[in-house]
């Protein structure tokens, strides 16, 4: 073949697919598998969401829309924030997306030039060093512990900042610790790459699932960053692919451009379902399945601590659960294909996010029900109990 | 706001949506407007793929599917390939992608160093520039004229490579021109790319849409070049936003990586809608109308050739016609304009497709029915008789 670009080599797979491809291989075996390892919630599309996207598919024309989305769903979404958030967003300053994945994607084109670097946290979700280096930028990864919750603070950015340092993206809840950042510290992280002209990009996609606590989106407090949201999680989307971003205004033209070279537009039939998501008999089976989420956190977590998984802070929220696995190997990726082959429960190593002591973690994620989970910690327990 | 990247100042914007603004107020004025500006056909997408799609929503889970896709799917285009091509293609070189913008992407930022050049006609898709220009490469177009069918050539490829050149992108039939490659020219350019040790990519998006001859794929002699398709055109899927790729079979793990991170994975509901797309039902109701726009290229051509548009060849499929209108105006963006606001009738200016003269060139998209055509063609014979 003939050569490949450089950055391929640095692109690394994702382990949680390796594993699924085990797990597929313990099925076809015909053993009984417990997967926790995708971040995809058992849950199906709300009915009101499938129902608007089968009137949309009767109508037979389903042409591209705006490269900024269809007008009637910016504005639903802008509705959201007024009503759920109390917060005055524009619909012209949201941009419906293809899934999350095209926001990172377009706020990364839009702001970095070669070279340039955005912090993040290490651990952290692996695409964002991606998005990052596919548009010639670097991915900072900044290790973070269970003494800042896992998040960033204003000294952590201050000490990472450099003279080619572009941006900060914090991710809450986050992906793979479930950890919020109180917004004191967001505002100050804001004010300091403010202080450095830099961006801020803002990861809120999984806003919806907290667990005791809420989440209050930056844009009741700044119109000068990027959020990023998706239908994903919250509203169980996942296969649809679709997203929204919310920008400064007077990046939108530019975000324009990029979204009609990069993707024309979001899908369609994924819009016009998404017009209900909000509706309140949307919401009203999201706010069940979030308490659903609740009770498998508090399950779970309760579970892995007594048998010896090293969690020290609660988290907020998402659906995982990050998880220290050093008391009973220091070889997380060893410890997971094991555990799959030994009781057919399967977990994510740490591997997938980041550099950060990941032999030491692996990721458990509650997407599946309490029966499941329950099942699954007596498998991890025998199995632990015989190392 | 604090600086973007610098090369948000080189992607130009679409010309082809200015003018869409400029229709939507015409249609707002409760004028009668014409649409000939957009590459989007006004049929429906056919009624066994919605009523696939129906079925898919109905079951209600709609999951992440494999980054490369359904492989039910990518099992199906492959008998495609078989049946009416007669070209054996494993399924597992078929990836499914989110619109043939997300193939174009992958293979951009799979094989392109920052720098590297890639080589396509001007005039030719704008998008191809960005997608080139996103992962740190150059788009050289090269300009391209009735002499060589508006297509590239060995001996054009030749003389503009260079020692950071890369690629070659070649569309047949090709944006904006509707003009194929014959297939020994394409094997010569193949021949050349593989002395230089570069890639070749195939843009095979129209195919299907060729009147009065068959495209046949570059994949019948070669499986060491990646092959561009889609669904938007001959089965009339724009807004769905799936298309398809072919990749030698050792980038096919580089690519899988770059589908996971960048897009996770194709819109589920299309996918499964996609299923549907082979089946005779579909292809009886596209193959109709591929006659409807082999009558409505017949009828535009003679037409405009007798207004005094330059239409020096005939194009061979797509479903538009790159017309010279030298003999009106030498600012073709401005005839653009005055002709919508004079008539109601939209056409694109050259402008977005490169350039080598674009201001002595317009596009015209037969995407509407003949009637329309038919007094779309009075009104431009009217308003270029005033000048």
């Amino acid at each position: 073949m003939n050569p490949l670009a450089a950055r391929m080599a640095e692109i690394e797979p994702f382990y949680a697919m390796e594993i699924m491809t085990l797990v597929q291989k313990q099925i076809d075996a015909g053993r009984s598998v417990i997967s926790l390892c995708v971040g995809e919630p058992d849950f199906p599309t709300p009915r009101p969401i499938v129902e608007a996207g089968i009137r949309a598919l009767e109508k037979g024309r389903l042409p591209y829309t705006a490269a900024l989305g269809l007008a009637e769903l910016r504005e639903t979404i802008a509705r959201f924030y007024a009503e759920r958030h109390g917060v005055n967003v524009p619909a012209q300053r949201i941009i419906v997306t293809s899934g999350s994945s095209a926001g990172l994607l377009m706020v990364m084109g839009a702001i970095l030039n070669p070279g340039e670097q955005v912090l993040m946290t290490d651990p952290g979700y692996p695409c964002n060093r991606q998005f990052v280096r596919i548009v010639g930028g670097e991915a900072v990864g900044i290790p973070v512990d269970r003494t800042t919750h896992y998040q960033l603070t204003d000294q952590l950015v201050e000490r990472h900042w450099r003279a080619n340092t572009r941006a900060v993206l914090v991710a809450s809840p986050a992906n793979p610790t479930g950890m919020m950042i109180d917004q004191a510290s967001l505002q100050a992280i804001a004010r300091r790459t403010a202080k450095h002209n830099g961006h801020l990009i803002v990861d809120e996609i999984y806003h919806g699932l907290t667990y005791g606590v809420e989440a209050h989106t930056a844009l009741a407090w700044s119109d000068q960053l990027f959020v990023i949201n998706s239908f994903s999680k919250y509203f169980n989307m996942t296969g649809w692919r679709l997203g929204w971003m919310v920008a400064p205004e007077d990046c939108l033209r530019d975000l324009e451009k990029l979204a009609q070279n990069l993707y024309i537009c979001a899908p369609t039939p994924a819009q016009y379902a998404a017009l209900a998501a909000f509706s309140p008999a949307t919401i009203a089976i999201a706010e069940e399945r979030r308490h659903a989420f609740a009770e498998r956190r508090n399950f779970l977590l309760r579970a892995l601590r007594e048998i010896g998984f090293d969690l020290p802070v609660t988290p907020d929220g998402a659906f995982y659960l990050y998880a220290g696995c050093s008391r009973f190997s220091e070889d997380s990726h060893r410890f997971a294909v094991d555990l799959l082959e030994a009781t057919g429960v399967a977990i994510t190593p740490g591997l997938d996010f980041g550099t950060n002591h990941p032999q030491r973690h692996v990721r458990i994620a509650y997407t599946t029900g309490l029966p499941n989970l329950e099942q699954a910690v007596e498998r991890i327990r025998g199995f632990v109990g015989t190392r």
